[in-house]
């Protein structure tokens, strides 16, 4: 039996969020303690459906608790919908508080998006100073890994919103690259300087004055850019930045499928197929997308991960490794410290005007 | 020497647009005269320049004509500048000046997108009831070709803007695809009608009222239905129409950087590589951004396309044959028969405020 050991990562999860239910988030727990044994885990959910999957996994449950809750927020509930019918009886609500109230280090959930923004935000609160959280992706690129937020938690936004994702997105570049400067660019549609929206030129004059402060501001890049990891941390309001992932992750499938019909063309290619099955498994590994799960809500006090809602226990797994690395890193910390070291923020939030704070 | 025929595609050529100069100009135009042998070109730009290079291409000369041009548009000039200095003076404001005179019955040009779309915009202006041009691309996608527009020539936009480019790229799906009802999707974060921007469900409000005329409204899409080509025509405003077109190509080109690299990993993956050669090769074309080259200017009393700037010969012929398509497909009398069959066009210019009409 596993010791619970005293520098444990401790995640709280909901057991009931996902497309394919708990039984996944089980196996994706016990995938995830086989890579990294000081974890404990808290999950939420119906006591009678959890208790018996995790006594079929007597090493999990070593290091487990389950709490009840009575309610599970659907993946089509509206997020006002889920905050009033799940406020201290959900599942999800559960798992958050339990981050609140110090009893874990990080959250995580694969159930409906807008619900979990809401509710983190209506629970955790956005940290002082920042306006709206927003959720950051792990993007691979031909450089390695790079960070992209917002990815959907917001629609439109001022400057100053812009600034507070750069701040935030550096601050997990600094978490998770173990990096000390990465290098911030703006997404727009045009690298001069006469491009884009007056919000995204603001901002640009901002990071600007404040660049060397946790960051190196790069100016702009564009889509094209992303696949590159032409910079660090690729900055964008979260209406094109969902949709920059998701065509991203189209093209990519879409590419994939023309090469699998590729290789099954002719006889000569099927040969080929064979002897180049090696690497090509490796690159397909590469692009699978259960390898990077996760999206990082960042803004509030204390760390939410958001999975998959459609991902399979391997998945899973992934998105608990980067929960158990957020926790690690104490990205938190490290968000105190980019607004502590950033110096236009008192200035930048008088001189813009500082929308209301609301949930996404 | 091919004697014009009567109902041959005059082509308006600024042969001084792209960053590669003439020489492509006029090698991609012996490609595309090959491939269609009823079309005659008029090139603008400076004489002496232009003329050794027709000279040296006998069975081009024959069906072309060259218009000298003093002036030439830097692809670093800013749209006012270029207005300024380039008008009737210039190569690609000529190029565009013989499609009203009636001269052309299309004009193209590889030069600077934002000063082309300026004096396009100036010189053809909008059709009457369209409030802005777009720039319409054709999207490869796993079903076969479909149209994306608006890919950068307007940046936001209310829902009558979005409605038009409803209009025009479905006119321009019934003239380059032939069909008869094409399906128009709106690009949103999300396929439920509780998320997204005011304007795009206001605009699909609009639209679900006006399937059938002309096109049939689907709702919305997602970035990830780009490459799946769920709809025929997916109708956004610039900003995130550039962002997701610059990242479906940055995506194609990491994930080919990807594949290879895997076949040239190892002894064995070379040796699959040679005997897929063939395979590969045909997938290989299918991701050529050269097979696909140049952008639908739509909105305008006349038909612009805009090669890309950097591209070969053989990218130019591409667009060459995108200009002659448009052109023998009619596509301006297809979108004043879409204008037409459009109900709440009126209704929908009254119930919502018309803005004010501006060059891009």
């Amino acid at each position: 039996m596993q010791a619970q050991m005293t520098d444990s990562i401790r995640i709280s999860v909901d057991a009931m969020g996902g497309d394919r239910g708990p039984t996944i988030v089980f196996d994706g727990a016990v995938l995830a303690l086989a890579e990294r044994r000081n974890t404990s885990f808290i999950f939420h959910g119906r006591q009678e459906v959890l208790e018996p999957l995790l006594d079929a996994r007597p090493g999990l449950k070593a290091v487990s608790s389950i709490r009840h809750a009575e309610i599970s927020i659907e993946m089509d509930d509206k997020p006002s919908q889920a905050l009033r019918k799940g406020r201290g009886v959900s599942s999800m609500w559960n798992a958050i508080q339990a981050v609140k109230d110090g009893e874990a280090d990080v959250c995580i959930s694969g159930g409906n998006t807008g619900a979990l923004m809401a509710m983190s935000t209506f629970c955790l609160r956005p940290i002082e100073g920042i306006s709206r959280p927003g959720i950051a992706a792990i993007w691979p690129t031909l450089r390695g890994d790079i960070i992209v937020l917002d990815v959907g938690a917001t629609v439109g936004g001022d400057a100053k919103q812009l600034v507070d994702f750069s701040i935030l997105g550096a601050a997990l570049a600094r978490a998770l690259f173990d990096q000390d400067a990465p290098l911030v660019g703006l997404l727009n549609v045009g690298t001069e300087e006469l491009k884009g929206l007056d919000t995204i030129k603001d901002a640009g004059r901002i990071l600007s004055q404040a660049s060397g402060a946790g960051f190196i501001y790069h100016g702009f890049v564009e889509g094209d850019d992303l696949g590159k990891g032409t910079v660090d941390v690729v900055v964008t309001e979260g209406f094109a930045g969902n949709i920059a992932l998701k065509t991203a992750e189209g093209t990519a499938r879409q590419v994939g499928t023309y090469l699998r019909n590729a290789l099954k063309a002719n006889f000569m290619s099927r040969v080929g197929a064979l002897f180049a099955n090696q690497a090509l498994s490796a690159m397909k590994r590469k692009l699978d997308p259960r390898v990077i799960n996760g999206g990082v809500f960042l803004g509030l006090n204390g760390v939410v991960i958001k999975s998959h809602g459609g991902t399979d226990a391997f998945g899973f797994k992934s998105a608990l490794g980067l929960a158990y690395e957020m926790a690690r890193s104490r990205l938190t910390d490290k968000i105190a410290e980019g607004m502590r070291r950033f110096p236009p923020m008192a200035a930048a939030a008088t001189a813009i005007p500082e929308p209301e704070a609301k949930p996404a």
